[in-house]
């Protein structure tokens, strides 16, 4: 029997979404490409120049500097490598809010640097001041978050950089999720907002490419050039990335679904995204639950264990925060007629009670 | 305009292919997977399991653990780092021939590890004895490798095994592009053949998958937990990966690769491989040229600068080694056909002299 992969229907908990139709034409197209052999590979590398120039444009920043990486993991890891490698501190330090996602514990293990986490506010945000509290002069890196993967919160990205700042710490910014969505929003989060020197932003989740795209951009070349190791065999000299071989698939995608949807079609799907966040919200609060406001198109509810695996019974593909409420993601994928079937199977699955519905 | 990937008409340096057809197939199918989370795309997930049970078959290990990863660097990468994190030494080093790829040179740097290059053999082969000098009680792993990347050199490997076991190191072999060469040769290579603790061998190199499709296999499930760190968010808890998210048409394609293919069609890709570069070797040793015999399908020859400068200007795609000779890799797509249109090329920017042709 051939193996099938699952539909998108019932995937309420994934930060992954089916790609846009350009981009799967694209993928396909380029399946059997490199872009880290450039030399060899010429016509996917010249479309990685395209997505960084592309992605420069959407993050504000004028004359880009990155690549594709294979996601948002590698952005990461990377910005707190290229960090530590600058460092003139013996035993360099990154501070990040605990809302960071957990490729920096992992980035934190691998590159044998001390990871201080700061508590959030009540918002679930960046609590600058406990930020500030544990930046000190080995501080190599500080890092932000602008659209959490737990709540979809944007912390202070200007006054996070401005902490770096004092302490001559780089800044980045980790819009790996967010940064598809945070152009259609008055927060600021961007490189023409905030001193920030790293960002994470990755094509293959709200952007609508195909997996592996994420997106490693930084302010000027030399943060590149802290990470190159030098590459006989190849036809070019230098690689920064932390892979080798790469997938041209993910990078011809990225290229395809930014040209389609930069920047109406991804300014619809925000704003509709959005709009579906906020419908499911009022119905999760209307029927008793508590629910943590989307400021983002994500959303958080306080539901009981019963009801949660019930509802994965019912073949819904959710997750639960660190804290265990119930997790939405609304990415291009989900529908209102997917969240309103879902909100149907919530009403089947609840015990009655007295609440205002 | 729109871009068009590179042909594979003329690519002569890559250690990668285009994907078997059935591989294409799969890849595209499975497009919008991500087996970095298991919970949510769960028929990815029991892919990657088969394509882990079928490389240990392919490498000689009952009960195989490790996974698809995005590439060689990075299962490369991962067999230094579980080694460091299960050291004792406070500054623990590899031991490693010279001829260990650039990757190794990036785990290293990464991982902040010492990296001690042994002096190879007048083979190109690791120098037993060179290797045995470096090792010390501080040495968390010694590394050999099945197929260089420069010559397609096979190391000692039982004799390198036996020097990590004298000193309580982990042994790790790259076979990265070897692998799916050497189960049809009688040389010793595997997890059968020498005290192997983790290997590296790609599906997207000679194993026609599409790329990112490496493979990371470790003799039991502790050099894995020794990657492990926790995920929150996910349906699954733990993640021994590099990477977060991965790409599913990799490790759909790997399965359909290996299922066709393994073993009577991978056999039939060596014996074609093997004797195309012995047919090219046997070409330029006639035209006057010094040829390193090949080994494994991978041929490099002293060709002088201009001449090597005259082929990339007709359009072949070719790399050289660190000690600048021309180096051709007889990948899958690479023909009789394609190398006699070569040495045809060859011919004609070659200056006359009395050789024996």
């Amino acid at each position: 029997m051939r193996a099938e992969p699952q539909d998108f229907g019932r995937v309420l908990s994934s930060m992954c979404t089916e790609p846009h139709p350009a981009a799967r034409e694209a993928a396909e197209r380029f399946l059997a490409t490199n872009p880290g052999d450039p030399g060899t590979y010429e016509a996917v590398a010249d479309l990685e120049e395209r997505v960084v120039d592309d992605l420069g444009a959407i993050v504000g920043l004028d004359d880009p500097v990155g690549y594709v990486a294979s996601g948002g993991t590698e952005a990461n890891i990377q910005a707190v490598r290229a960090a530590r490698n600058l460092a003139d501190a013996a035993n360099p330090n990154v501070v990040a809010p605990e809302s960071v996602h957990f490729s920096f514990r992992k980035a934190a293990g691998v590159l044998d640097v001390d990871l201080r986490l700061a508590p959030l506010s009540d918002d679930y945000r960046a609590d600058v001041d406990a930020v500030r509290e544990l930046a000190d002069d080995d501080t190599a890196l500080v890092v932000g978050v602008a659209g959490t993967t737990e709540y979809g919160r944007v912390d202070p990205i200007p006054e996070l950089g401005a902490v770096a700042r004092d302490h001559d710490a780089l800044f980045h910014v980790d819009a790996a999720w967010g940064g598809f969505f945070l152009p259609f929003t008055d927060r600021e989060w961007s490189f023409a907002d905030a001193p920030v020197d790293t960002m994470t932003i990755d094509p293959h989740k709200v952007g609508q490419a195909a997996i592996p795209a994420g997106g490693f951009l930084v302010r000027d070349e030399s943060l590149l050039d802290a990470l190159a190791v030098d590459t006989p065999y190849l036809e070019s000299t230098g690689q920064a990335t932390l892979t080798g071989t790469r997938s041209g698939a993910g990078v011809a995608s990225a290229a395809a679904a930014i040209d389609e949807l930069w920047p109406d079609g991804y300014r619809e799907g925000y704003e509709r995204a959005q709009a579906d966040a906020e419908w499911l919200a009022a119905a999760l609060t209307d029927r008793g639950y508590d629910v943590v406001e989307p400021t983002l198109p994500l959303v958080a509810a306080d539901v009981p264990e019963r009801e949660f695996e019930a509802l994965r019974d019912a073949g819904w593909r959710i997750s639960r925060t660190g804290d265990d409420e119930l997790r939405i993601v609304c990415m291009p994928h989900v529908t209102r007629t997917m969240l309103e079937s879902f909100v149907a199977d919530v009403d089947s699955v609840r015990p009655r009670r007295n609440v205002n519905t």
